[in-house]
Formats: C-alpha cells, sequence, structure tokens
C-alpha cells in the first residue's frame, strides 16, 4: 500500500456493515437460474432441479498461514479463494453453481482493498458461472480471514467420492505438477530479496506460468465436460491442494487399498523443470510434495483406458494394489520409496 | 485456563490438520437421511426430496469483535454460533438439516479449548436434528475466528422474505425482547469488577436468565411448528440479531412501508426490567436497541389475527403503514420517535 496517497482510502468503518455489504455485493448480480433469491435477506434460496444432489464445502483462508498480503495481490487472493473451492467442488463431480464469502478484516484495509478482494472474486464467478449468493462482512482485530462455502450440483448418486478406488485401476492426473510450489519459492525468493534492497525490482521474468500456477489456479472444472464427452466415470476423485502424495494417500485410505506410482510417468512442465534447475532442487520434490496445483487426481477401471489414452489432458501414473499398507513410488533408478504426507504444514510452520 | 495445569493440555498441532478433524468430528454422525455424504471427503452431499428449495445462511464471529472468551466460555460459544445460524434459516421459514464449521484459532488454545469449542456445536446439532456435514480446520497467527454456514430446506417458493409487509399488516414479535443486552452488561460488569479483583466471585445469582439469553440464544424454530398448526403464513419475517429497531427498518426498507410501533406493547420480562433499575436504564433502550435475542419479527395479514390472539408466545406490537418515511415508535406518552438502527456497532466499536 502506498502511505504516501492513504489519504485516497476510505476506511471500511465508514460505511457501516450494511453498507459495505450492499456496495460489494451489488456488483455480483444473480445470474443463474437456480439462485432464486442473493444476498440481502437472512438467508439466500438455491433451486435445484428433481433428481439433483447438493454438494457443498468450506475452506478458510487466513493471513499470515495461507497467505501473505506482501505477494498476493487482494485481487489474486479473491479469485483464488473461489478458485480453490470450486476444485473441491470439480473433484466430486459437482458444477458449482453458487458461494457464500465470510470475511474478517481489519481497519488497516481500506474500501479500496475490500473492492480488489471482490474484484478478484467476480472474476472467477464470472468465469466459472457461479453466482455470490450471500455472506458476512465483518471487522477483525488483526489481519484478514476469508472463509468460502460452494454449492454445487451432480445428477443423484453421481458424486465420485475418495472411496471408490479398487486394485488394478489406473491412477490418473490432469494437467502438470509442481508449478504452484515452485512459483512459491520463486516469490520468497524475491521477497528477501525486496526486504534486504527495497529498490531491487523482483526478478519474475520468464516464470510467468509458475507464478499464474500459484496465485491464480483454476478449477479443473473442462474436466469433467471431457468426463461426459468420453462417458468415462472414475471410480475415486480428489483435488490436489496439499500435494500428489498427500491425496494419493488420502485416496489409499480412504478406499482400503495400496498403489503404485512410477516416477518417469509424472507431468511437470518446462518451466518447473527450469526452475528446479535454478534452486538445486530435484524435480521430482515439487511435483510429488508441492500443493495448491489444484489439479484433479482420479482412478478409473483398466477397462477405460482406451477413452482417455492419447489425450493430452491425462497421465496415467500408476495403478491401485491390493496391500493397503503400500503406497509406493517407482523411482527412474527402480527403488521402491513409500509415500509420506509431507504436503500440509500450516499447523507446524505457525509453531 | 487454569495455567497451573497447563501441561495436561494437548497442543493443536501435534494431531495436524487432518488427525485434529477425524478427532472433532467422529463425534458428529449423519443422523438425517438428508445428508448422504459428511466430512472426510472434498465435500458434503446432501438430498433433498423434490420439491424443495434450500436456503443457505454464513455468519462469521470473531474473537475481539463478537466474543470475549473472558466470559464466553467455548461450549457456549459453540452452541451460541450454531444457534444464531439455524435462527437466519427459521427467519425464512426454513428447517435447518446441515451445517459446515470453519474455525481458525491460535496456538494458544489447546485441543481441550477446540474440544469445548465442538462439544457446544453438537449440543446445538442435536437439540436441532442437524448434521454437521464438513468444514475446516486451520490456526491463526492471532485469537479465533468461527464461521458457519447453515443449511436448511422450505417447501418450493415458500420461503419468507423481508419484502412482503403489505400496509395495514401486524407487527408481530415472538417472546420478550433485551435480555441478551442486559446479560452482556451485567457480564461486562463483572468483568470490570474482577479485572480490579481477580478473588472476587462474580455476583451472577437470580440472573440466570438474561445470562442464558446473552450465552446460549435458543433459535425459534419452534415456532415454525406453530405457524403450520395455525395454518399461518406472515408476510415477511427476519430474526432479530441486531435489534428490534435495527431489524423494523429492514422490513421497511425491503417492503418499501412504514410502520408505527407502540411502547406500551413490546415485550419484556420480569428480569430485565429488574437489572434495568439495577443499572438505571430505562428499558425500552434493551428492548428496542439492544441485539442477540434471536427471536422473531413477522408480519401478518389483518384477517390471520384471531389465529393468534391469546398464543403467550406472540406480541403483537404496532403495523405497517403506507408512508416509506416513517418508521415510528409510539411512546407511553404519545411522543412519535423516529425508529434508527443504533443496534449493529462492530465496525464502529474496533475503531
Amino acid at each position: 500500500m502506498n502511505t504516501s496517497e492513504e489519504n485516497k482510502f476510505t476506511p471500511v468503518a465508514d460505511l457501516g456493515e450494511f453498507g459495505l455489504i450492499d456496495h460489494l455485493t451489488k456488483a455480483f448480480p444473480m445470474e443463474r437460474e437456480e439462485n432464486v433469491l442473493g444476498p440481502g435477506d437472512d438467508a439466500a434460496v438455491v433451486r435445484y432441479p428433481a433428481g439433483t444432489d447438493l454438494v457443498v464445502t468450506t475452506d478458510m483462508l487466513v493471513e499470515g498461514i495461507h497467505f501473505d498480503p506482501m505477494y498476493a495481490p487482494l485481487k489474486h487472493l479473491g479469485y483464488k479463494a473461489i478458485a480453490v473451492n470450486l476444485s473441491d467442488l470439480a473433484a466430486m463431480y459437482a458444477r458449482p453453481t453458487s458461494v457464500t464469502v465470510a470475511v474478517a478484516m481489519s481497519n488497516r484495509y481500506t474500501l479500496e482493498a475490500m473492492e480488489a478482494l471482490y474484484t478478484g472474486m467476480r472474476l472467477a464467478c464470472k468465469r466459472y458461472g457461479v453466482d455470490l449468493i450471500g455472506g458476512d462482512t465483518t471487522t477483525s482485530p488483526q489481519g484478514m480471514t476469508l472463509s468460502i462455502t460452494a454449492i454445487g450440483r451432480v445428477p443423484e448418486g453421481k458424486a465420485v467420492l475418495r472411496t471408490g478406488a479398487k486394485p488394478n485401476d489406473l491412477i490418473v492426473v490432469t494437467g502438470d505438477l509442481g508449478g504452484a510450489y515452485m512459483g512459491l519459492q520463486l516469490l520468497e525468493r524475491e521477497k528477501e530479496v525486496y526486504k534486504v534492497n527495497p529498490n531491487m525490482q523482483p526478478d519474475l521474468a520468464g516464470h510467468e506460468l509458475v507464478l499464474e500456477r500459484q496465485l491464480k489456479p483454476e478449477p479443473r472444472l473442462d474436466i469433467l465436460d471431457l468426463f461426459d464427452r468420453y462417458e468415462l466415470i472414475p471410480t475415486s476423485m480428489i483435488d490436489i491442494s496439499d500435494g500428489l502424495s498427500s491425496e494419493l494417500l488420502h485416496i489409499a485410505k480412504a478406499s482400503g487399498c495400496g498403489l503404485r506410482i512410477y516416477e518417469e510417468k509424472l507431468p511437470v512442465s518446462d518451466g518447473v523443470l527450469n526452475l528446479c534447475d535454478e534452486f538445486g532442487l530435484h524435480p521430482t520434490v515439487p511435483v510429488v510434495n508441492g500443493g495448491e496445483d489444484y489439479e484433479l487426481l482420479f482412478t478409473i477401471a483398466q477397462a477405460d483406458y482406451d477413452k482417455i489414452k492419447g489425450d493430452p489432458n491425462f497421465s496415467i501414473i500408476g495403478h491401485i494394489t491390493e496391500d493397503p499398507s503400500k503406497q509406493l513410488l517407482i523411482a527412474k533408478d527402480g527403488a521402491e520409496v513409500q509415500l509420506e504426507a509431507r504436503g500440509w504444514q500450516a499447523f507446524k510452520s505457525a509453531e
């Protein structure tokens, strides 16, 4: 924030709670017919057609734990907060229709900051055809906390759970992995440089793709359309928020099975490879343990292999096995490594 | 928290995020058939019968703004956090079925504190027949923030909005008002006493009812059953979270009308009258401007008067008028006072 222009900014207290909510939500018209009643009453009303299951997910993002306003612009934060919730719905094979947004924000934030946050949320809502139907806005003694609930629909009984993987199923991942993690490494490096010399321009050129993976992830709702086109129903599915390894272990635990994935099959972009080279990191580290890529990880019956082979959106990285005690990464040299969940460390990092 | 026993407490970091969520949610079995899938996957799945509208509301509670852990025990806080969201659904004439809970909590809180919070939430869920279907648990750099989303069902098109009040409609309120506000005054007084002399026992005897109104409010879901029994459909409805005056202004604004309420008709309990006497406060102040009573405020057609007259749950306090510029309190001496929204001051109080 540019302190020399601080007088231009409007304290949120000037509007009061209702003025603020009116101000922020008026830019969110109800565009989907499912959303019968949006913000402005005690609650919102959503109407789904008969034969529809409602799918609902909630995520909380806390300043200093999940984001650092120093390198996460509020517009990007707003976008990402919506995107990661829609990703959870995609992982259930559900189409999102509606979100509620609760924001607690200290008086350090101005109305303009709040608007930037909501602009990012609006962009994500618009891109994915979702309406903001309600929420809450309040002050907090310190920092910012965001809580988003996303609601979507799936034909009755068709939600894809983590529990359905069967031995011999193929393990498939969309896109490529490790980008969001390397984007974060890059931002943290430049933050350290900036701390030492605030006049130094950050050196981010050529790394736009990995930065975008970190700052502006996209939920893979497009993959649901591919499933429909290929008439493919995964046996289990999860989104990669905490890292491939962690998500594989979730599927194995929920489905009561083991698995084998192959290092040589893991999808990794040139951008990630180049940055790993620069940082002296083995690329398998961010690919297996880096989180926040928001790709989909799913399993399919072997009989469905022909439906997706040759589609560049999908990489078959391994298969499900019987033994629930073994979740193995087969390294390029043939070594077998038991997978561990190293992904999510928010509780630890805050100690 | 008893610091001499601190070694008995378990830091939440010891469990990690997934261990913690597992630990806290295992005490919440899915008991309603609508909740097809509870916590443990990317999202929850809810199935309502055909012809049902989904009603959804979100509220955020922030330590230091909405609650003070010094006099709000965490069990009560958990109960209240659920209750106030169910109250929003009741105000739509919706029956709650499901809640999601997101909690951010600093490492100052122990596992035992978290358990107390969830025990309170479980009590409220059990009392009102609601399942906890999902959520998020994370750490925060400071304090606690709770965000609850409650989901309920109403027959298609039957949600009662704030917009339907018509001139000559009667204005009705359930229960009595001002108790939660006076409970807060009492707690704040005793907190000041405690600060001066921590050995002094708080003097709360005889005030259990107003304290309960503040610490453990109940959503008036029982009123929906009365509506059904009387075959009564309010023309508009809202719950009293920010104070009678503020809520009346919401209905007037949303319905584009004026209103008159009569001081002599306002329902007030003996407990509130006694405390007002003790504090030297005019009882109309907490009754009109005190918030958090979570009673229902609604309007009915004059033709429906006979359906509720004589039922002690209801007080008819005034009527709707044509002129949208006049929302009047008629004092006992006949003076006309324009109502103002003084209720909700969280943004101001944090300055």
